[in-house]
């Protein structure tokens, strides 16, 4: 009985291997593989096979391999098959990507929605009729999901411990979504830091921070999320700017949130009257924010005076998380990359006070769906880590 | 000439293996040893014949080896010859501790001194006088030491970046102390960090908060220091604690050490006439916190406000740290020890207000002398990591 099982799990751990090669240096052909991987040809060739029958790779133009010998066939990712979803639920939107193989976004959607105080299960049929509907159109094969949420997550069992912008607790969001596909769960903020990461900049240290109703942070370190403990790392939002502040409804007073949230801010720039119910004059989402943004250009004195108090709020939160996290730079995303102009510069000016020299602060490259990006390109990343699973559903 | 060279790099390495079985799982007998760690018996009788010959290990009395087989000689850490040194400058002592090879403390001295504002050469000649006395007394050969000191430091260039309360910037201490070993120099939240892991309570995930004059911490997960970027990560002290707050020496406002600092508690107590040059009521160093224990023991109005507040101060920082970095636990070391009976309520309900629960606070039991603990331990685990260096000096 041992013998099959232990063929089976190194063969699971070649596929995986020739993939890996294929993924980060392709198209290679089988002899650069063979050689990259310390596999015989003979195997190489097998295992190439098995991925084309998935569909995994594909098979380009001959090209030559090296000076010496004859050409080659080149193997590379192919994007033609598989496929992966990013979803994200946030306070005022909700978003949907569709990425193939070779980490191509295929199709994004977001939609502006009030979730504020929302029942989880009307929230999670409006996503899944959105998803369904994204991977329809994509036309390829979902491997698998994940699924950001604005609040600290165990993605180990899938429990979104709190969402106080969404009025959620203990709630398990991917039983609610009930699609056909496995659906992992994390934190918004940390799935938007590997987006970052995985189609911004491409440093491997650095401070996500992402700006929306909530404000939450990802530390990438060395390359990868620090999560903390219990996963709850990155809740910058809460970081106290001033004990004596405001109410905020994760219970404590003064949080970021409560001065440089989306909310605090189209609050403070008269674009959204005070209550949880008001409606705001740019519209909800995006086009709040792209209200505010013309206000800032047209040189409205409300609007800048609500990012000079937001950003200097942000540089107080900022200068507590450089001392204590030391982060390499700081990239501000979400609603901030659009009001960078204006956030950044109180925001440098109160983190220069700190002792030693303060790091950059630059603005994400990503765009507003960067989780629903990093979400998707996580599941990439374990289907190419893991293809043996795959090879079934093709 | 190839051949020696990796001759020489292979007994190191099995050097290294023997020598790590021994300290983690000892005593062993030589075939326990070579079983452990794959060699065989021959090697490791040859190996083991090097670290008795270096007096790294010495062989205890017959133990049976097992069920089996005829009794063997055991191996075990030998605390009579090597040791380590650990030193610490800090803001109102100096600290020396030597420590064997079994990491058995062989003596521990700190001495009450001002260190503010200090000229960096004194302060240093201060320091060798005491370790190379210490060194005498301890009747060890010293493989090697550990600075701490209070300010955040480039281990791998030995640089300490600025330490405000002692008005350093951009010092080589290692240099300046000129004693005969390699001396490498560290934070001493972090080596106070490693002192509680390796002394303290043994859980591998916490936040250690060290209280001094400043006030550092050392996070630790997984059973490692998390260190950040440029190894700055940690620095509690300044975290804002209110942004209007009094001025701090690292040029920022309302950071935390104007709270709940050592000498911002003994002003608040009426202990220390305010001024730097002022001579606290109870003396320098231990002293004055004796003092203040004793007040509070007794019921002291000025000395229990004194501790509310800053216990309160503290929790709103640690707010900050909680959501940052989502610690395990919270151990209060340094001054804070002593003071935890009065402290820890203050700083435990304002961290309540914290969204999800928030971590134990749990009280230091390594002493206040766990940095220079810490750094004489660190020396040890080098030397056990890398014995092939130490075998010339015996």
């Amino acid at each position: 009985m041992d013998q099959p099982v232990r063929h089976d799990s190194m063969r699971a751990r070649n596929l995986a291997l020739v993939l890996g090669e294929v993924s980060r240096g392709g198209p290679l052909t089988r002899a650069a593989l063979a050689e990259a991987t310390g596999l015989t040809k003979t195997t190489v060739s097998k295992l190439v096979g098995d991925l084309l029958d998935a569909r995994m790779v594909t098979e380009a133009a001959a090209v030559r391999d090296g000076e010496r010998g004859r050409p080659g066939v080149a193997v590379s990712l192919s994007g033609d098959h598989l496929g992966a979803l990013g979803l994200e639920i946030n306070v005022d939107y909700l978003s949907v990507c569709v990425m193939d193989l070779t980490r191509s976004v295929r199709l994004r959607r977001t939609q502006a929605v009030d979730n504020r105080y929302s029942i989880s299960t009307d929230v999670a049929r409006k996503l899944r009729k959105l998803a369904l509907e994204a991977v329809d159109e994509a036309g390829l094969t979902i491997g698998g999901a994940v699924l950001a949420v604005p609040g600290p997550v165990d993605p180990a069992r899938g429990l979104l411990h709190g969402a106080p912008n969404l009025g959620w607790r203990d709630i398990r969001p991917a039983e609610l979504l009930d699609l056909p596909v496995p659906v992992a769960v994390d934190n918004e903020a940390n799935l938007a830091a590997l987006g970052e990461l995985w189609f911004g900049s491409g440093a491997p240290d650095f401070l996500y921070v992402s700006g929306e109703i909530g404000i939450g942070a990802g530390l990438v370190f060395g390359g990868a999320l620090f999560r903390g403990t219990r996963g709850f790392a990155g809740e910058l939002g809460h970081v106290v700017v001033d004990p004596g502040g405001p109410p905020c409804r994760c219970g404590g007073q003064g949080c970021l949130e409560r001065y440089a949230g989306q909310d605090a801010l189209l609050q403070a720039a008269g674009l959204l009257p005070f209550g949880t119910d008001a409606e705001p004059v740019g519209g909800r989402g995006p086009a709040g924010i792209a209200t505010l943004v013309e206000r800032l250009r047209a040189g409205d004195g409300r609007a800048l005076d609500a990012c000079e108090q937001a950003g200097r709020a942000l540089g107080v939160a900022l200068i507590s998380a450089v001392n204590l996290l030391d982060p390499g730079t700081i990239v501000l995303g979400g609603v901030f990359a659009p009001l960078f102009p204006w956030l950044s510069g109180p925001a440098a000016r109160s983190l220069s006070r700190i002792g030693h020299a303060a790091p950059r602060l630059e603005v994400s490259a990503v765009g507003p769906d960067a989780a629903s990006l990093g979400a998707a390109a996580q599941v990439i990343e374990q289907m190419i880590a893991n293809p043996a699973t795959h090879l079934s559903r093709a």
